[in-house]
C-alpha cells in the first residue's frame, strides 16, 4: 500500500495556517506564509528552468531561504542536492559533476565559489535570494498578518481551498546527500520521501510531539542532521528556530527566553553551551538535547547528568536520514554513554564474523528499515546494502544485555571533528597530489574542543625540502578547512604491515607521544 | 512502498519493556508483560484452532482480556470481529453468520448469549478468561517485577532478543467492525492495519504524544472509538487505563488522582462527568477530552469553555477507523461547535448536488485517505466508495470560510418540514440550554400537512417539574416557528447505543407508537 499522502506543508497551511512555522532573527513566518512563499519560490525556480526530476545543487547557509528552497524543490518534483558550504571549489566541482546537477542555488557569501564551479561545469548559478524574495516587497516580511488576512478573505494571496491537493509519493527520491567516502571520494546517498517520513515518525514516537515545541535548527541544513529538522517540523507542524551559525550564547538565549524545547547539536556545541552558562541550570521547558555526530565524551555526559540537562545520545548516518538509534528520556542516566534503542520502525543487529553477536560482543552495526536509503547515486546498490535490506554501517558497537547500543567507534579510520566526518584517505589523496610528497598517513588526534583534529605524517620525495606549513597551505587550497591537518610531521617511513597496509593506530600513538 | 513495519507491541516490549502499558483496577502490566501474555494467549488460541485468516468474534466487556485478545489475534493473523455486548441474540446471530465467524470468545456475563448464538451457528464459544489467564498462576499478576526480572536475565520468560522480528502488512485486513446501523442491517466495515496505523498517526500530529500521557479507555472496545485507543497506545507506547463501564466519579478520580491525560468520551458521558464534580476544575494534567459520537450540544461546549475543560470535538466513523476530523486545541474556543479540520493525511470536502460546496453551504461530508476502510464485508465496494477513493459518509455538514467542519447531522436524521430543512441537533441544543433539561432527543414524525413535524423527548434534571408547554414556549423564543417541536414528551431515559449515540430511529418509533 502506497498511501497518497497529502503534501504536509499544504496540510499545515490548511489546518493550522496561523501557527508559527519558522523563526529566524526578525523573520517570523506562519505555515500559511511559508506555504505562500514556497509557491512563489517554486514559480521562480520553474521560470529558471527547474522541472520534475532535475537535480539542483543548494549552496546555502542556514536560513529561511534554505527551508523555502527545500519545499519549493519538493513542489516541483526536483531533487535536492545540499552542498557543504565548507567545501572548496574542486570538492564542490566533483559533486556537481557526479550528481549531474543542472543548476546551483547560492547565497551571497557562497557566490564566488558557486560561480567558479558552475562556470567550469557549464551550468547556471542562481542567487537564492532572487528566487525566494517576495515580488515587489523587497523581501520585507509582514508574515503573520498576511496569513490572518488571507484567511479572513481580506487580502487574498491564494484561495483558502487550495486549487488541487498535492500528494507525496513516499518511494520517490527527494535528495542526494553526499557523505565522506572511505575511498576518498564522497558518495551520494539517495534519500526518498519515505526515508525522511519514517525517520520523523520514529523520532516522534521516542521524543514525543508537544503542542508548544520549538526546534532549534543550528546544525547545518546541508547535512542530514539539519535537513531532518526541516522534515520533522513540516510533518509535525512544529516551528523551527533557525540559526545561521552556532553561537553558544545565542543558543542559550533561545532556550531561556524564546521557548526552544528541542535542540539538535553535536558534542562540541554542547560543551560550549555549558561553558557559556557556567553552571546555570536550563529551564524545564527544554525537553531534549539530541546529541549526535559521533560518540560523546563521557565527562560531558556526566556533567549534563549532574546539571539535569536532558541529553539524549543518538546514532545515525546520512544513509538512515539522520537518527536511527536514540536513547529514551528515562534511560538517559541509567544508560549513560549508550545511543539507546532503534527508533520505530528501524531494526538493529550487531554482526561479528558474519553472525549475530552475543550481548557485549562488539561487531559491525547493521540497520534495516524504511528510513534506510535505497542506495547511492552512481554506485551499485550491492556496495552497501545486503539482499535482505540490511545496511552495513561500517561502524563498530555492541548491545548490552538489555539491547542498548553502545557505539565504540566509527569505522576505524573515520575522524570526527566538530561533528564533521573526515575520511583520512581523502586528505591523504590531496597530500599525495603535492609534488614533494611520496607517502602520506592521516589520522585523528584527541582534541578537547573538537573531539578530534586531523594529523598527518608524510614521507617526502628524495631531495624535496618542503616544510609542513607549505603542505598545510596546499591542503587549504583543496580541502574544506575542517579537513586540513593541524599537525603535519615529516618522517622517514610510515608504519606499515608486512602487506604494506598503513597502521593508523601506530601512527596515532606516535602522534600522541609527540 | 509497503514498509516492513516491525510489530509495534514487540517494538515497545523490546525498547521500553518496563514502561507501563495497561492499568485496569489492580492490574498493572508493563509492555514486556503485555507482550508475554499476548504470546501465551496466542498459543492458547492456536490450540483452540485459530489460524491465519480465521474470523473470530469477540463478545467482551472492556478489560485487559480484550486487549490481550486483540494483540493475540494480530499475532496469529486472525481477523477480529468485535461484537456489541448490548445486542440481542438474534442481532448477534446475524453478524456471526454474515462475517463467517469461526468461534466466539466471551466473558462470563456474556456467556449465555454467546452459547446460544454459537450453538445455533454450530461453532464453538470459548471463555476469554480461559485463553488469557496465565498458566499455573490462576491469573494472578506480578506484572512489572516479572518484566524487570526478565530483562535482568533473572527469571527469563522469553529471550531479550526475540526469536524473530514480526512484521505488519499495512494492507492486510485487521478487523471487521459492524456499524451501529441507523437504518436496516448493520454493515461490516473492513479495517486494515494501515487504516488503524494512519488514524493513530494523524491523531498524534494533532494531539501530540507526551511521555507521561495516559489514555482513558472507557468507550466500549467493540466500537471503533474504543478499539482505536488500543491501537494508538500500542503505536505510541502510551499506557491505557481501562474502565469496564462508565462511572462519572471513577473517571473523574482517574483524572484527578491517577494522571489520566487523555480522555475519549461522548457528550452524555462528559455531561455526567461535569455534573459529578459540580464546578470543581480539572487539573492541568488533563490535556484533552476527545469528544466524539455525534455533534455536541452547544451549551455543554460552552460550559466546558467556562470551566477550562480542554474539549476537542471530533468527527469520525467506523469506516475511518475512528477520528477523521478533529478540532485543534487552540481553536477549541474560537471554533466552538466545529469538529475542526481533517487529521493528516485525511482529505475532506463537502459535496452538494455532485459539486464541491461553497463555504457555508451544507452538503454531504466526503472523506479520503489511508485511514478510510477499503469497503464492507459482503457488500460491493461501489456502495460506499467512489472510484477515486472518496467515501460518501451520508452525513451533512459545511465548511466555514477557514475550512473548519461543522457537522449538522447524520443524513438519515434530517427533518424536512414544509420544504424547510431542520437539523435535530439545532433543536436539541435549544432544549438543552433550558435549565431544567438534562438530555434531549429530537426526531421527525410523519405529518399529513407538512410532510414531517418535529417531536422531542427530554430527560429533566432531578427536581425539575417543567411541563412540555413551557419548553415549547421556550423553543418558540429561540427558533423559527417550523423548528419548534409539536410534541414534547418527558421521559426517564433516552434510547442510546452502547457508545452513547442517540438512536433517533427508536425515538421516532416510540413517538409514532404514542
Amino acid at each position: 500500500m502506497t498511501p497518497s499522502l497529502p503534501d504536509w506543508l499544504q496540510y499545515h497551511a490548511d489546518t493550522t495556517p496561523e501557527r508559527l512555522a519558522l523563526v529566524a532573527g526578525a523573520v517570523e513566518w506562519s505555515w500559511s506564509k511559508l506555504y505562500c512563499r514556497t509557491g512563489e519560490t517554486a514559480a521562480r525556480l520553474a521560470q529558471a528552468g527547474v522541472g520534475y526530476g532535475d537535480r539542483v545543487g543548494v549552496l546555502l547557509a542556514n536560513g529561511p531561504e534554505f527551508v523555502l528552497v527545500v519545499h519549493a524543490l519538493m513542489r516541483l518534483g526536483a531533487v535536492l542536492i545540499p552542498l557543504n558550504t565548507r567545501l572548496t571549489a574542486p570538492e564542490l566541482g566533483w559533486q556537481v559533476e557526479d550528481a549531474g546537477i543542472k543548476l546551483v542555488l547560492h547565497d551571497e557569501p557562497n557566490a564566488p565559489r558557486a560561480r567558479m564551479v558552475t562556470a567550469a561545469a557549464g551550468i547556471p548559478a542562481i542567487s537564492a535570494q532572487h528566487v525566494t524574495e517576495t515580488q515587489g516587497r523587497g523581501g520585507k516580511d509582514t508574515s503573520r498578518n498576511v496569513a490572518v488576512a488571507h484567511h479572513r478573505r481580506g487580502n487574498t494571496i491564494h484561495p483558502v481551498t487550495p486549487p488541487r491537493s498535492r500528494s507525496i509519493d513516499l518511494s520517490a527520491v527527494h535528495s542526494i546527500v553526499y557523505t565522506s567516502g572511505t575511498t576518498g571520494r564522497p558518495k551520494g546517498a539517495l534519500l526518498t520521501f519515505g526515508n525522511h517520513w519514517w525517520s520523523a515518525l520514529g523520532s516522534a514516537v521516542n521524543l514525543g510531539n508537544h503542542r508548544h515545541d520549538r526546534w532549534l535548527a543550528v546544525l547545518p541544513m546541508f547535512h542530514v542532521g539539519g535537513l531532518a529538522i526541516i522534515f520533522r517540523c513540516a510533518i509535525y507542524g512544529t516551528p523551527m528556530e533557525i540559526h545561521s551559525g552556532f553561537d553558544a550564547a545565542v543558543v542559550n538565549e533561545a532556550i531561556d527566553r524564546r521557548g526552544v524545547t528541542l535542540v539538535s547539536v553535536v558534542s562540541n556545541m554542547l560543551r560550549r553551551m555549558l561553558d557559556e552558562r557556567e553552571g546555570r541550570p536550563y529551564p524545564d521547558s527544554l525537553r531534549c538535547v539530541l546529541l549526535g555526530g559521533g560518540p560523546a565524551p563521557r565527562p560531558l555526559l556526566e556533567e549534563c547528568a549532574r546539571l539535569g540537562v536532558p541529553v539524549l545520545q543518538t546514532y545515525g548516518l546520512t544513509e538512515t536520514a539522520s537518527q536511527a538509534v536514540t536513547l529514551a528520556p528515562e534511560d538517559a542516566l541509567r544508560k549513560l554513554g549508550s545511543a539507546g534503542k532503534p527508533l520505530m520502525p528501524t531494526e538493529l543487529r550487531i554482526e561479528h564474523d558474519g553472525l549475530e553477536a552475543a550481548p557485549g560482543q562488539p561487531g559491525e552495526i547493521m540497520l534495516r528499515g524504511p528510513n534506510v536509503s535505497p542506495g547511492y547515486h552512481n554506485i551499485s546498490q550491492k556496495q552497501h546494502k545486503q539482499h535482505d535490506g540490511w545496511l552495513g554501517t561500517g561502524d563498530v558497537g555492541y548491545l548490552d544485555e538489555e539491547g542498548y547500543l553502545y557505539v565504540l567507534d566509527r569505522r576505524d579510520d573515520l575522524i570526527i571533528s566538530g561533528g564533521e566526518n573526515i575520511y583520512p584517505t581523502e586528505v591523504e589523496a590531496v597530500l599525495l597530489s603535492h609534488p614533494s610528497v611520496l607517502e602520506a598517513g592521516v589520522t585523528g588526534l584527541p582534541d578537547a574542543r573538537w573531539g578530534e583534529t586531523v594529523a598527518a605524517c608524510v614521507v617526502l620525495r628524495e631531495g624535496a625540502c618542503t616544510v609542513p606549513e607549505e603542505l598545510q597551505a596546499y591542503c587549504r587550497e583543496h580541502l574544506a578547512g575542517y579537513k586540513v591537518p593541524s599537525h603535519v610531521e615529516v618522517v622517514v617511513a610510515l608504519p606499515r604491515t608486512a602487506s604494506g597496509k598503513l597502521m593508523r593506530r601506530v601512527l596515532r600513538e606516535r602522534h600522541a607521544a609527540a
